[in-house]
């Protein structure tokens, strides 16, 4: 019997890397997860890869997810918060030789897209919008069945759309933009700001923890605090700000959304459904199913495999 | 010698009508431009069509382009603020009945993009983003050289994407729209509402003049009223807020702006570009040329005609 083809998955964020073993049918056969610096990473990934193929199976493709810009044409990574110009430039190049695999570097938003498309949320969609809301907040765009990246890769930067002229600075560069205000550390600012001025939010539990995440937030919501409840609503609110722009602009069949912030569940979906419709246009919205990725914490090394199977 | 196929390209937009002949090269042979009302338009539309079809050719096609949403599917005008709804729902079979043509029905700013791409400023380009600033702010989508219009027809309302959460009540329902403050109503609004509160402005001619128009804020711009001139230069930084989100959204090689707002010239040109530049991604703006349009007032009866030609 020969034996089934496979495919590896990463996820490079900041100081961890994220690697799975996928089949071709996009199930998840072992998942490693590490410590990583941008300085050793080539060996890292090596050796991750080269672990999770002895597993047996032949491994014909890697898909590598990153956040940041990658141009499509060259494969080069254009801008990327956690990884120095250098080794931007040749990652490509180098993981290919020290993998020895065919090698797809792509967009984590555009990688967790495609896994949502191909086999979480979105599979039998054929237009999708896709918004990961996490550390920052990022988006990518499935038209007629087809990851639809612009024209030079970059498309979908649903975070730095601006929804509030005069709002605050984002480390883009721009002002107001959405991931001011919605992505999961500045739920922590705002949910700070908020405790530090407001004798009110006292009663809240999140006073007592000094060092709270985004995730607390969420957890101290489903817990019932009324003051976390409040701050996973208003973010709600914001990210439906954004998901009504791209309803009126995109006329799209549904739009997927993942990433960590949406941990929080129906907290947090059902106010981001109720401002979209409060804000779209309604025959647009009517065209439009917003629902929460089923993928998880898979949807990027799942979402890479399946691109880099596809490109073949 | 075969008669040349000729075309048929029509705009309506709130009491008028533009009609024009068009040849199968997109050359506007003759134009017509009368007052128009709702109960009537259909007799009106054929007699029109009549009287050009009778200056010799064939004419094979009717294009429409009006103001408001058009289901693709169906024919259907679903939402246009001129139209009566039981006009709107027949208005595909009673045109076509009336005039004896194929007819096809498109929202305004679709039909002008689809000039500019065929005839005008996006000939050459695949991925172009329209948008038609006006009494309204409309938009339209080409990608991959077609006209993309979403899954129901609607896609391109970049007028209604939210710069501004707290903003100003929109026609649409919506608070802080694009719309709000960048159409020319909202021109003159925002111009009125300075006049009146700011001593300094009194030095503006605009105040001389009650009922003035948007066309007038920006003639007296060109005359140098430094007041004309700020209020065209702030509409300008607001449509660059919205060209910036969709650079960021959406990686496209081209923008082009049309609609009567336009006609200022490089005097709103720059600085749209100016503040798209400084709020989008700086690959993303690299990646994208940011022009006006060059058919003017008749981009809609063009690509009106020429959506009409093409969809045979």
């Amino acid at each position: 019997m020969a034996k089934s083809s496979l495919l590896i998955g990463m996820h490079f964020s900041g100081p961890k890397l994220l690697a799975a073993l996928i089949n071709d049918s996009g199930e998840v056969l072992e998942r490693r997860e590490a410590a990583i610096s941008p300085n050793t990473m080539v060996q890292q990934v090596a050796t991750t890869a080269r672990e999770l193929g002895s597993r047996g199976g032949d491994v014909s493709a890697l898909g590598f997810g990153i956040p940041g810009l990658v141009n499509r044409q060259t494969d080069v990574v254009i801008v990327s918060p956690d990884l120095p110009t250098g080794i931007r430039e040749n990652l490509h190049k180098e993981l290919t030789e020290a993998t020895g695999l065919r090698v797809e570097i792509e967009n984590d938003a555009n990688a967790a897209a495609y896994g949502e498309f191909k086999v979480g949320a979105g599979r039998g969609s054929h237009n999708i919008f896709y918004m990961m809301i996490g550390n920052g907040i990022g988006g990518a765009i499935i038209l007629d069945g087809k990851l639809w990246t612009g024209t030079s890769g970059f498309a979908g930067e649903v975070g730095h759309i601006t929804i509030d002229t005069e709002g605050m600075q984002c480390v883009c560069g721009n002002t107001g933009c959405l991931e001011t205000v919605a992505s999961a550390p500045s739920i922590v600012r705002r949910a700070r700001e908020r405790l530090h001025r407001d004798s009110t939010s006292s009663l809240s539990r999140l006073g007592l923890n000094k060092d709270f995440t985004a995730d607390d937030v969420a957890h101290e919501a489903k817990e019932g605090d009324d003051f976390a409840l409040m701050m996973i609503e208003r973010t709600g609110k914001y990210i439906g700000t954004g998901v009504a722009s791209v309803i009126n602009l995109l006329n799209i069949e549904k739009i997927i959304l993942g990433g960590g912030v949406m941990d929080a569940g129906s907290l947090i979906l059902n106010p981001i459904i109720q401002e979209a419709r409060r804000r779209a246009f309604q025959p647009c919205f009517e065209a439009t199913q917003i629902v929460a990725g089923t993928l998880g914490r898979d949807a990027i090394t799942v979402g890479a495999a399946m691109l880099a199977r596809d490109a073949a």
